[in-house]
């Protein structure tokens, strides 16, 4: 008995300590704010694919290769949890092709995926794992304006790194002004949705951060 | 001490069923086959981000929004495990944009994060976190040919759920024809790789699935 007790306990103790460590180290992975909305309010839907994700891939018309599509894996935010507008803005740098590109010719696409999120039960490109794409004008933002300050909010808290990137590097904050929305949330093709409904969408509830 | 066997005994092997089950869980949400290659290795480093992702951004040029560039989420494959050749396949619908846009014009990129393969310390954006555009011709592979078969081999063990895609859904076969590679894997901007280092990097040694 003696034994048992002195050899069980440091053994449970461990196991209990490795459960705690995993399970932390899960749940930090992804904090998700809010649970993911009704797939039949599709504006909710496109908000919170927005909202949840930190990257996506922004495409813009390549200048190097004559006008041919240039996907870029980007860091974004639309605001601040419980604040966001919808509106995706960006923290980049012309030393990098996309901001060239835009400046040459906004017109830009950003796709984000549910599958990050970890929400998603089957292949990325099953209809009920969430895709986005937003369709529009990729707009640098005047310095020190009202709206560049917006930028900066979402992108530095969302994005707290971005505050320590090279300041010579010439990075500017940039907003994508949506013209289209593609939404996939479920079978049947895209869904109906406008960028009105989009911008406007009943404010999504989001819970503090966990 | 008979309370304690009873009572610790139990808990014991309670939480040990829990740190199996995570353990498994955890482990079975990305199979990483190969640590991640020497950055200064680019042929490599490139491959790698290939062969482990399942999914990404393909860009085209959108049909119905005059030539704006259009991203849209995709799973893809480069071939099987041991046997990736390095380009990328596709089984896209018709039904869909993208490959609506690539029959009208073939010019296509595929843009891939390290992100999801869950070994980024950093931003998705710190260019410590690989991020890869492949730029090139996204072509329809002729139903029944050699490559076809290659493309189907590819992407059906890969995502094994696509046998059961609906067969009226006109999913076809599609290959990116890599014109030019854009890798960042580490500080200082993009690295130089040429498509033929790219194709015939050494064979990257994939261990067989766990």
């Amino acid at each position: 008995m003696e034994l048992q007790v002195l050899v069980l306990r440091p053994i449970f103790f461990f196991f209990f300590f490795v459960f705690l460590t995993i399970l932390q180290q899960s749940s930090s992975a992804r904090v998700l704010t809010i649970t993911k909305p009704d797939r039949h309010d599709y504006a909710a839907s496109a908000r919170w694919l927005v909202s949840q994700n930190s990257w996506g891939v922004l495409s813009t018309l390549s200048v190097d290769h004559k006008g041919a599509p240039f996907g870029n894996v980007v860091s974004f935010s639309d605001g601040l949890p419980e604040k966001g507008n919808g509106i995706p803005y960006f923290y980049l740098t012309t030393l990098d092709p996309t901001a060239r590109n835009a400046l040459k010719d906004q017109r830009a696409s950003l796709a984000i995926s549910e599958s990050p999120l970890g929400t998603c039960t089957r292949d990325p490109m099953n209809p009920t794992c969430s895709k986005l794409t937003l369709t529009g004008k990729l707009l640098i933002l005047e310095g020190g304006s009202e709206e560049a300050e917006v930028a900066k909010k979402a992108l530095f808290t969302k994005h707290p790194e971005m505050m320590d990137w090279p300041k010579d590097h010439d990075f500017r904050f940039f907003k994508l002004e949506i013209i289209d929305i593609f939404l996939i949330n479920w079978y049947g093709g895209a869904k109906p949705i406008t960028v009105d409904e989009y911008l406007h969408a009943k404010s999504i509830k989001l819970a503090s951060f966990l």
